[in-house]
């Protein structure tokens, strides 16, 4: 018995649109390929992405004995609720590349390449191409090629206007030069380079003070943030520090001065310094050494939240911290605002039990 | 004007519970540290995963002359559904793994390590434990160490009982041994190693199938699957060909006998074979070179779906293709054979335009 072609079931009228998904393809390779340096081999619908470790077979070598690949993955939180209320998707594509390219940096890696899982409740071209061009800037800001990536369509799981993203960086560090924070000892001077605001952390809680409790609408620009809109002012992107931390490990090859590093997402100083704290030292962090942006008061004001526990969930201003050694604290802090970064000397390391005291 | 704790907001009221996340990090992190070899650098609280590249200076450098890092990413779309529906966790965590594996090795990789991208409405320690376990028997199954994950408990993306997972994997291989398909000839032989079932794709028709029209439950029985339940034939993990296939180039590491490989995902046989065909090739491949298993008979009939629908979203029973040079087409199935995989010599390589031809 024949069926006529109505009566099949596809994998299109199932909820998943083939076409849309080739649309897009089309629009992002272009911002794709942007990130592409030498070392990248392009296999036209290859199943992976390929990265020469090696390019020119003498640069690679000359730098690396003992190659260690660092990696890391991380998700912008529910940061992506305000890109979607408004609607605006690229620059939580740099908060994806950010969260994990600064963690990267903290072990003292320079980052390669860059992969992302987008996965939403319907391919929207301009959406999805939004998303990837804000990863492929990401990318651009990092250094590193984006060589991968999937777009999964999943109406049954992710509501509608609903999308989650998951970023993963490679990097390498050549062994020896690894930081683990094993060099940090009393005396030590502690360095913060300035966030741009929240960052990609504590977003549970920053939508329910501002949109469940003090119900503001994003567009809203309460007196604190002199004149700023509330959502334009949370969507900020995260600032990326690789540039300047891979060209102030560059400056220290032979003498390792960076002790520790930290990149201060949740958990904020107190949670993420002690990562990298010897037992038998504290950071006495003192709390007046840098301005702390508008966003943190009217949030602790309009939830209202206790001090500690703002410094316990929000960077507060401090987005990424080095711990290092004395004799070069004045140096490293002038290199790294030649870079361009905002620096302050926010503490020290004194005698203690691993902890981060603020005062 | 002193506030009681009380009238704090905070991060745990909000929704996202810290105190089940330290639980699930506890419960995981002896499954994890099973998935580690001794090129694994563990760091106590480190921002990153750390991979030595050449772990006894020696064994890694002889070879690789030209090392190309091969990435890869992906989902296991809405077979999460299924987990879900069964409330059994730990098999998707093999699909993950899957997913990305068997993709990288098409390219002729070995892999070194994979990471994870968990993202669920509410932390459950077990079911989280029972995911991340999964993931760590994907990982043994493909030599690689799981050397990095993010878990996220994000309960207004996520509704009750939703999760989604990314993974994200790393491997190496030497320059001149990339596989690309370009020595693809006419009179190539085409291998193909069994599935063994649905694997992880085309899973929002088979639950359309399934579920809605046929309105099964997960423990039903149907006649054509010969006793089996549903739900546990639909959550059967996917095959990982990263051992046979590894095992297998290391036999020709001189001759490139293997032309070319295809994992065979979304798309099936037709969609994926040519992904790695010359322009001037078709692949001719007899449906009756293998027994399709009785999922999809029972798919086809039960949506109706057509045929040429079937063999375009479904591996219909072939996961895994190679396309080998004819004089080595015995040897090397004799070999996979030998390795505990089900071949099947599918089909040829003809002169044609690229596509493939189903008799």
């Amino acid at each position: 018995m024949a069926r006529s072609k109505e009566d099949y079931v596809s994998y299109e009228n199932s909820g998943v649109s083939i076409d849309a998904n080739d649309q897009m393809v089309t629009r992002i390779s272009k911002c794709v390929a942007s990130t592409f340096g030498p070392r990248v081999i392009e296999l036209e619908n290859g199943f992976a992405g390929l990265f020469r470790l090696d390019y020119d077979e003498k640069l690679f070598k000359r730098n690396y004995k003992s190659p260690v690949l660092v990696s890391c993955t991380d998700g912008v939180g529910t940061k992506i609720k305000i890109a979607q209320m408004m609607d605006k998707y690229d620059t939580v594509g740099i908060d994806l590349v950010a969260m994990s390219v600064n963690d990267m940096i903290v072990q003292g890696a320079e980052p390669l390449f860059f992969l992302d899982y987008l996965a939403v409740n319907k391919l929207v071209p301009e959406d999805i191409a939004g998303m990837v061009e804000g990863v492929a800037a990401g990318c651009k800001m990092s250094d590193c090629a984006l060589i991968g990536g999937e777009t999964a369509e999943m109406p049954d799981i992710y509501r509608k206007g609903e999308f989650d993203m998951a970023g993963f960086a490679v990097g390498v560090v050549e062994r020896d030069r690894i930081i683990t924070g094993d060099k940090v000892e009393k005396g030590d001077v502690i360095l913060g380079l300035a966030s741009s605001g929240v960052h990609s952390n504590g977003f549970s809680l920053v939508r329910h003070i501002c949109f469940k409790q003090a119900k503001l609408k994003p567009t809203d620009r309460p007196d604190q943030l002199k004149g700023a809109a509330i959502g334009q002012t949370l969507l900020e992107p995260t600032l990326i520090y690789v540039k300047p931390i891979v060209k102030l490990l560059r400056q220290y090859k032979v003498k390792q001065v960076v002790h520790a590093m930290a990149h201060i997402t949740g958990g904020g100083l107190v949670g993420n310094i002690p990562r990298v704290l010897p037992g038998n030292c504290d950071a006495v962090i003192r709390k007046d050494a840098w301005p702390v942006p508008d966003i943190f008061p009217f949030l602790q004001e309009t939830g209202p939240v206790s001090e500690e526990e703002m410094y316990r969930v929000f960077n507060m201003g401090i987005g990424y911290v080095l711990v290092v050694a004395p004799d070069f604290a004045k140096s490293i802090k002038k290199k790294l605002a030649r870079y361009g970064e905002k620096v302050y000397r926010i503490g020290t390391v004194k005698s203690g039990t691993g902890k981060v005291i603020l005062k």
